[in-house]
């Protein structure tokens, strides 16, 4: 008896039955204004995913020793960002209604809305951190209010002042940064203020969502985006703000803005598979002893 | 005195107010359901063009005869397509309005249907001759009404059956094939039956609208585009049906669907340039003795 | 609920107890002594299907009308030929215990042995009809007698002289060129002689193996391969001959040598998809009318 | 009435009457010995502009705060160095005579020579900041006095000994590091020294030429560049000393050798219009408080 | 006792002294005026060689057979092209004086002057056959006299009117075409007419030089070229108009205008590659009995 | 007299009777498990040296100071690991017999095993120091013993406990970890612990074996390579880390895990022959003073 092809990130193959996080991809990217391609990054991750080992030994633990279940992609209709946004909406409240964690892969960063569209139904209180080259805080992006430039602005819109913390941010517009300045808590550049910020939410034990656009990286380590951003971050600092930032009350995240055919090396993709394996086990557990 | 870099066409110098042919790019792809990249097409076309001799030797004329204007891009707004295709049909009427020939530049297929609409408006009896890989004829796309995989449908609710003339096809769902028969004239595979349509056309008179898919060129010689089916026409095959269907009274035309980064050798983009060199002269009169 | 993503080759969604046709990958290349990359064959067929449609327009015919099972790859043992040629056969064989129809995707060319083995332990007066640029009938390559420039000569050993119908062939040593005139039934540079050939076989009725190397088809429309030589085939032609020898009695076949990520324009992927979906329905039933 | 085509870098869309910088572009490589494709290198930061944002968060200020013209490229003649230098003098030369700042866009950096003609005749005791790495002190190359590898040695020969100040050199043969000993100030590796440089520059107010070959940057930031060398700085260092420098009293510029073909990312074509966007607003003025 | 690693093209591993063809190549491209990359083209033939065989199906012959000697790479001055040329002559001249038949690899078509002006003055009554999609008949190109565009005027100096026989040109300006129709057989699109020359040539024996600019072929399967044409030949048929032209009394010849790197694949390469070994065999003797 | 074309590592052009260091390439990668290319790695280095200076600024030397010798590449058999591992042998030995420094480019790591079989014939007591992102430790991967991902476990076979020094390892399954625990002497992540081992290498004055997986490097400098890990080690540290280590009894070295064609911006293969100088030179002698 033989047994169809199932294709999922690696050592993720728990039943959905028994699985505490639920991975679903969101293979989306008609908003993109500069280079498309976010659309190739989620099957990408799952495919190249067998190039990697499931131990870290960053956090000496291992993924198959966590119950995670991949659900595959959801099928969206290229052209109509409203419509993709209820499915990925409806998948992530079927997820959260499930009592699990949904993990979203973009696709490009629009796909958050609709992840955080579910949460805030079920999280009134929720914030956002947010790891981004962008700001995202666009109030329309050529007369479009839906928008990969406007999407934590439309997170604004939900939850309002105060509440979405930004990291690493060193592009956008004159606005977008004074919005900034009036609405949200930005820390240009890097992770400077992470710690703190960490300590505040874990004191206050609020509902965390937590978004990262993959070009919080420098181009070095991650040219496979849309719109690379020279000053970015590095892999270890990623790697370490994950496991900082992970002490909070995390209940939902996503890893976004992978476009994998822009960078033939593959480097690209392979760091988004380390990323997504470190994430997945910072989020299962705290770990002590980072060792960089 | 120094003067600002004008970028366009080659030898597409002329004012807009002495051109008979006015170029206006479409640099939109948000529908484009496989591979995106559409949008850099038009910009590519014409940076390219520099490479390109003005002179045709196949037709014995050179662009520098004629008067065309090339009026750049428009500025669409990617992930809504309603929006989009307003933007295009307000610059084709205008025009069209003026007088002068409107001649598109995709930017996927979806992007005709801007430019039908307004030739409709202007020419109630307008037919169009289709060249493409793609039956285009689904009625929608994972609900999407405004699909490149629906243009042609789109056109056929707007013009009814019988005025559309398809060539090339060799891709399509059953329904399409089974739709076409009852209200297309779709010759599969190639050109056979271009000269007798052509015959016909000339003949009643009637305004064609001429719109050239490029995939539907073999994958061999065109590469560059989002869905690339294998067993296509050779340029020659393509050039001779230009030459031919340009006897008819064509009054508006477009070209679409290169995708210039998916063929890195810039062969794909050279070809989408002389193909525009040989319709442009093409247009503008009829020369006798294809050489081939 | 939410179900594992399951991958298939488009419309080959069969159960493996309905199906008659039974797809399994063998993505390994260990012996390709110029270019690798034949392993990412079998995968990406699978993945980048989905740009594909079910529907021939040359066979008037859809793959949804068929029972077709996708098995995914085998996990092979690089750097161990003797090891994979194991596993594949003992796959094969179980297909053909369970009366279906094996179809492998290679990979290199070598794993045609495991195949064949498995063949001829069931059909002992097996022929093989071979399409490839080369002749692959070194008797070993740097003293490897598994190697994919030897598979077919492995194969004349365990099925004998007058058995292997070659077609295609512009490339090999000398020697490999007297060894045909000697035992083989080699037909140079093209699919002449085919049609007489399925005559043959088809009065005979002997059990016939199928094994298509894509680089048959000539670099133009095909680059995607490891050793790709000039002057060959076009994909109509290709179709034309699979059309033709699925008359006769073919009870096992495979399609090997596509190397994509040799051909980052992905339009040698999407021509093994199409030639794979026509091959596939060319086996489940003789179509007449073939259009072009 | 429509407008034809305009391409400029972003931002830079003055009159010339009212610009203070005037860039122009010199897409010349024929002297290149190692990799071409230098000559894309103004056109492609023309074009990919549109993927910046106009504001630098770095500066706190935005690019449309200033007048700055781009004048385009100069249609140079390849293969004969003498004619395409004349060419660029003569364009630097009108620059100056108008009153206004030359930065001038490469091409390989033997380009560099014809400014520095135009600009010692307006300025004799000019001294040049050289960010590089590689000396390009030769005396000549395979016999070409005319070099990219022998620029730094032919401005030597206009201005003589203790006025040319060498960056981040990490590449040469051991006669131009002696060159260097003897005629040049040479700053091996990186940045040291600069801020105390620029503090006699500043001091003795001389009029100062700034040259950036941008492969002074490291590599994993810059692969698209013709001859890369591992071991350069970061962007973030090229940053603070285009920051440093520009307080000095610099003249004229320039910014070559992107070869945008050799890195298909992209990544390094943005990072070089993300120079060329703070090197134009840090020499508009002095911008206090760089945050990182 | 280890010796040094000796790289030549596959089966030419004569001593200098026996050998009867000896190749020399030409890596320059300083005038290419759109794509450069025609310098690596014979270190590339080289190197991509032993993907090859050395065995011949075409013309049933063995290049081991026979005796050829590969000089490798002539180390060229970039930049200036005079000095480049006057290299080329001496080796050329030095083959000939030698008794040897020189055949030249480019490298961009302007070395092609070199070559031809050793030729001339050891047979005045050359004749030069020519392959090419390009004229090349200009009498300058921006100023420069000497530059690929301008590589057959500079031979209609040297050899006067009718002796210039241009086959498969499809791009130039009007000039060109007009110049040709005046002073060179000119024809155009393909090798029609070639037989017919061929026999003149074999009837008054006169010595002819064989200069084939690869982008004679058609971009389908030969992509890797600085300007590539839509419109060529076939490799088939470019096999046969080499088979028939080698019939007439070649004294020289030369292979040019690959550039490897444009086209990743590794195509171009492979075929540059088979079209020289055909041309070594057909040059060697004249075998019967093409087989397509 | 014309002289056949000779390739070698740039300034390594001593004869084999006068060389100290004995260059010998092995183009094999049959057993690599992700992604295959390191075959083309040392013909890469070889040939793109001509790109880089012999001198070293770092070292203030120069390769043409010193005897160093290139024997090219062994001719292995793809597909037959311990075929290929006897050639390597048989090489290496000869060159120790001879009272020459073998220094071998891979390839795939395994081939390292080939090298130290011949080391610890003669140095009994031999240690290894190991450069790599991986830990090389597993005792089979999926059947096969000898595997790139074994390699270490296989030399541990040979030399046994505490003898292998590893440094940089950021990825492998849990239980090469624990192995490398009771083992070896494992440093994660980057050269800590370097400095302390030499000074003990030194004073025991036992030979040593350094074999150097390029991956140990940051994709982002080193994205050509067949299994690329995050978070490594940059350029300067390893340069840093060879001047530290070469002060030990080093007897044989290896650079391997070049994978030429998956980093087309050429980066990865300027890199690896830049490390490959500066190994040489610190090998030839101890160079005070590092300048960064």
């Amino acid at each position: 008896m033989l047994y169809p092809n199932v294709e999922t990130f690696i050592g993720c193959d728990s039943s959905y039955r028994a699985a505490s996080i639920v991975l679903y991809g969101a293979p989306y990217d008609s908003t993109t204004s500069y280079r498309p391609g976010a659309r190739f990054g989620p099957a990408a991750i799952r495919h190249e995913s067998y190039g990697l080992e499931t131990y870290s030994p960053y956090q000496n633990a291992d993924l198959t020793d966590f119950d995670i279940f991949d659900s595959g992609d959801l099928e969206l209709c290229f052209g109509s960002s409203e419509s993709a946004l209820a499915d990925i909406q409806s998948r992530a409240a079927e997820i959260l209604h499930d009592g699990k964690f949904p993990l979203l892969l973009g696709g490009e960063h629009l796909v958050t809305l609709g992840a955080v569209r579910a949460m805030v139904e079920k999280y009134p209180d929720l914030h956002i951190v947010h790891f981004d080259a962008h700001a995202d805080l666009r109030d329309d992006y050529l007369g479009a209010k839906l928008s990969h430039a406007c999407v934590l602005r439309r997170c604004h819109d939900l939850i309002g002042d105060g509440r979405i913390h930004q990291f690493c941010i060193r592009s956008g517009d004159r606005t977008e940064f004074e919005f900034a300045a009036a609405h949200t808590e930005m820390h240009k550049f890097d992770f400077t203020g992470l710690a703190q910020l960490t300590e505040q939410l874990c004191a206050s034990k609020v509902p965390v969502y937590l978004t990262i656009d993959l070009d919080c990286l420098d181009p070095s380590c991650f040219p496979g985006t849309g719109t690379p951003e020279a000053g970015g971050v590095s892999f270890l600092q990623l790697l370490e703000a994950i496991r900082t930032v992970t002490k909070a009350n995390i209940v939902g995240a996503d890893l976004n803005e992978l476009a994998p055919t822009l960078d033939t090396t593959g480097v690209s993709t392979a760091t988004a598979c380390k990323v997504l394996r470190e994430l997945l086990i910072a989020l299962d557990k705290g770990w002590p002893g980072f060792q960089v």
